[in-house]
């Protein structure tokens, strides 16, 4: 038996449930701009070392806690677990991202992947996140991840990262049932993975959709927004008696965040290209929102970070429903001493945004 | 004396006047995908080399006019001419892109630059514009054109091409005046560069903000917007009898382009990820609308290319004010054949959303 909930700010937040203050936390906060976690990951040896060890992923995954007062953890993992799984063959190298070996360009290769079992090929994700909801202890909700389909499916076939997309976009265009076959098969194995993490102990999950916004908007309904609703569909909607809130995330997503409050989600992840009180507008209050300092604010001065986070809270404005964030992941350049400014400001500046009960 | 301009349907169509078709030009038309283009570089020794020798800039700006019925010619040159012209050394290296040898990253480094002669450092780009115009004939209008303040800054404080614009961004964030004292020299630069463009015999000018979608909504209109609105005011704008039509383009603007419909410019560029027809909505009928076929489409087989342009036609709909184009540059690995596909799908299937006179 775990131990209850002491914080539950968070999840109250995601489902726009009063709550006295904003609560924080950050994209890749269990990251390189902390000195631990660089250690922790030599011990490991490599990248994806750390991520196969469910003691080590464990352990990176509380060291931001250990020195912020965040109100939620974030497993530590990857959006390709599931291309691993899948046996393309991940590799990270250094300074060049992520490296898949064996990329799928053609039907013939898509039709041979299969669905990975979550307890079998990504047991090691599933086993990190039943080793992190022990050692929290009940402090903060646990959140589970996965890379968005159409995400992950640029990875798969481009190899990698990519700056123009050339080969997914010519698949879209030339032989768009081939990338559907895929996106299809991500899908269901997104599906049974981010059910797994719930089961194990993920108390919320977030879809990653980091490249939906280098579609037009026509085809972002087709090869991304539409499987994201697929996959937000398919979740176990509670665990443990609680509401598993869902979180859907397309960076550059902008005024299409408006088409995305229709989907059966609790929140949206919002970037800092876009203002909050535009985004609200956009959303109105179907949804809460989570986001949106720019990553960047953390080079400046702590009086400077403060400044910014105070404009993000007033462009939300009042009422329940915000989640505070960075637009995108911290940057490994970051002082962890202007991450702690930015954490402090938060919760000083945003109870009066809040009604108390 | 020049002949007179036999096509003159670009130019009218960026004023919103009534045109037969609808013309069609594209960005970075003189470049990489081109043999002949690869084989002057090759002779010309390296890029800035290229763009520095009028007689070979004037030769691969009208490769494209020999291969293609475009509606437009673009002086072949770049956005880092003036930080070049400035002294702060630039180099293009292989497969890296620019590198800024003397990057400026505070007011000390600021306050030493002064704002380049057009005639004197930046003369080959001028003579350039006149040979262009006298081997021309007449024949399509000529497009001069210049980085704006923001995105030339980009490089100017980062040193070359950036992912996360950190430098730029931690300056802005904590000494901002030093930022607005280099777009500010920056801008009176670009006044005094595109007046001479325009003198020289550029029929139309365009501004390229390639990077103002990395900033938030309210950074991008105090470190942006602000100059461009500053360089539409400065331009001349008529010569030779003929009113000089300015085109600005943010790549990434979205609902931005409501705002940039305020600005005093004739007409907006408009990339893939926002759809014309809600361009067209943001904007009104205020200002011509220029793209907006995501480059990738280029890739694809000329059918389905031709698919595609329909589409962009259909979205932008009845009426004048819109010139067909890319939303981005033309990939270097698109075949020259994928582009004459879409100049002809153009010319082809625009007439139709035009009155005939």
């Amino acid at each position: 038996m775990l131990p209850p909930l002491q914080n539950d700010i968070f999840l109250r937040a995601l489902q726009c449930q009063p709550v006295p203050y904003t609560p924080v936390w950050m994209m890749r906060q269990a990251g390189r701009y902390l000195p631990e976690y660089r250690a922790t990951r030599a011990k490991a040896g490599s990248f994806l070392q750390l991520c196969q060890t469910p003691e080590l992923a464990c352990e990176v995954t509380l060291q931001p806690l250990a020195r912020f007062p965040l109100d939620a953890a974030i497993l530590f993992s990857d959006i390709l677990t599931i291309p691993h799984a899948m046996g393309l063959g991940l590799q990270f190298e250094t300074g060049e991202g992520p490296v898949i070996q064996r990329p799928v360009r053609t039907a013939a290769e898509v039709s041979k992947l299969g669905v990975p079992d979550p307890h079998h090929e990504l047991r090691y994700v599933i086993d990190a996140v039943s080793l992190i909801r022990r050692e929290l202890q009940g402090r903060v909700p646990l959140i589970g991840f996965a890379g968005s389909p159409w995400t992950v499916a640029t990875y798969c076939v481009e190899g990698g990262s990519s700056r123009d997309f050339a080969k997914i976009k010519g698949m879209m265009y030339d032989t768009p049932s081939t990338l559907h076959a895929l996106l299809t098969l991500l899908t269901q194995a997104t599906i049974q993975y981010l059910n797994a993490q719930i089961a194990a102990g993920a108390q919320a999950v977030m879809v990653f959709d980091t490249w939906g916004s280098v579609l037009t908007p026509m085809h972002y309904r087709e090869f991304s927004l539409s499987y994201m609703q697929q996959i937000v569909e398919g979740l176990t909607r509670a665990a443990a008696g609680r509401t598993v809130p869902r979180i859907l995330f397309t960076k550059g997503a902008g005024s299409l965040l408006s088409e995305m409050s229709d989907l059966d989600c609790d929140a949206l992840g919002v970037d800092w290209m876009t203002d909050l009180a535009q985004a609200r507008q956009w959303v109105g209050d179907r949804k809460a929102l989570q986001g949106n300092l720019d990553p960047c604010v953390l080079y400046a001065k702590p009086e400077r970070i403060k400044s910014e986070v105070a404009r993000v809270l007033a462009s939300y404005g009042h009422g329940p429903g915000h989640v505070f964030n960075l637009g995108h992941g911290i940057h490994p350049t970051i002082p962890p001493e202007h991450a702690a400014a930015m954490i402090k400001a938060v919760h000083e500046l945003s109870p009066q945004y809040h009604v108390s009960p």
